[in-house]
């Protein structure tokens, strides 16, 4: 059997990320494409666990490399008993963020030496890089909006500067991998109505996916 | 301040690592070295709470990734915590084995792959390794008879093959580190008695801190 695809969604709050996953899992089960939903942090009973010690504060003791370690733990996990399984029996895995947001995040902490976080990434991930990520880009204010209205929150008119500013980063941290990982990444203007981001996203779905079927044929018909 | 030296020590059940480590430290201690003694696993509260972790069993069902993950976390706690602070203070850190010790025994398990194990190492000491290691060797019937002698139960005259099979290809395997990784390692004969042991490695720490010292006056007149 061919090997399946693997499909993260990125962004940051607001962005309307799992509204797209549920729509893009449906349109592709319409078309009889044997589909797994999943997320991080957690997604498999181990990663839930990790994910479990670090969220009760736990860890918070210790340094931002065994964090960083116990992360990769849960990651790990994830690939090994969730994704890569369904990926290797044909599957598509759409999976709510993925190391992008490790990237993002940490990198904006700053709290790590880079050459440490590739070599956390590496092992995390080992070998299961995704092969689209797309990645939800929208300003900031608009995604906090966005963000708190959901919550049933009273949208506020401003928002602390700290909070813009540290959304920001992030945005532009997605930017950067978006422009350095053009291959794997596809920028959407997640500022459009649910329906064009839907549009956008299915495009750029089904085109990797008929490049890989017609490149697959293309390789049985040459052996 | 001079960077002090990290010391790791290595071997089978029975070798007598720990009489030796006591035995050097007070040696040490005698002629005004700072000197700090710990162990793995576990030697710092991040990596001893990993180790509860692990030793409860919470994790088995999980994959053997993911647990050489979660001993990553707990050496890189460990290194982070105490033994990098120490050697960076110019303490002389002397530690119940280390890195070897997870490349023997899970080498021998054998059910990850060598990159990633690799890759894992280097992560969990980050750039941490020890400047000398001692190996202490020594033929695994003459090491269970110790150890068991040692647990005060009765000194069997046989070994079920299959234990002393696989404590040989642990032997094997500190050996093939040894002969790998000469500037680092010292192979140490545990067959001979304590006091001759001691000798041993008596000599061949003062020698390797004797040459570093010198090498650093040698530094010092250059500048």
């Amino acid at each position: 059997m061919a090997r399946g695809f693997f499909i993260t969604f990125e962004g940051g709050e607001g962005a309307g990320k799992s509204t797209q996953i549920e729509r893009l899992a449906s349109k592709l089960r319409d078309k009889r494409y044997d589909i797994i939903v999943t997320r991080e942090p957690g997604g498999s009973p181990g990663a839930e666990a990790v994910r479990h010690v670090l969220l009760s504060g736990a860890a918070e003791p210790f340094g931002a490399e065994m964090e960083a370690l116990l992360f990769a733990a849960a990651r790990s996990d994830h690939v090994e008993q969730v994704i890569r399984p369904a990926v290797e029996r044909g599957a598509i895995v759409l999976c709510d963020r993925f190391l992008d947001s490790s990237r993002v995040y940490q990198g904006v902490t700053g709290n790590l030496d880079p050459d440490f976080m590739t070599a956390v990434e590496r092992v995390a991930i080992n070998g299961m890089m995704p092969d689209m990520t797309l990645i939800l880009d929208l300003d900031p204010v608009e995604g906090l909006r966005r963000a708190t209205a959901r919550r049933g929150q009273d949208v506020a008119d401003r928002f602390e500067k700290e909070t813009v500013d540290i959304h920001q980063r992030r945005r532009n941290a997605y930017l950067a991998i978006a422009e350095n990982e053009p291959d794997r990444c596809v920028l959407i203007d997640a500022s459009k109505d649910q329906e064009e981001v839907e549009h956008a996203i299915t495009d750029a779905v089904f085109a990797a996916l008929e490049a890989r079927a017609s490149a697959g044929s293309r390789a049985r018909a040459d052996a």
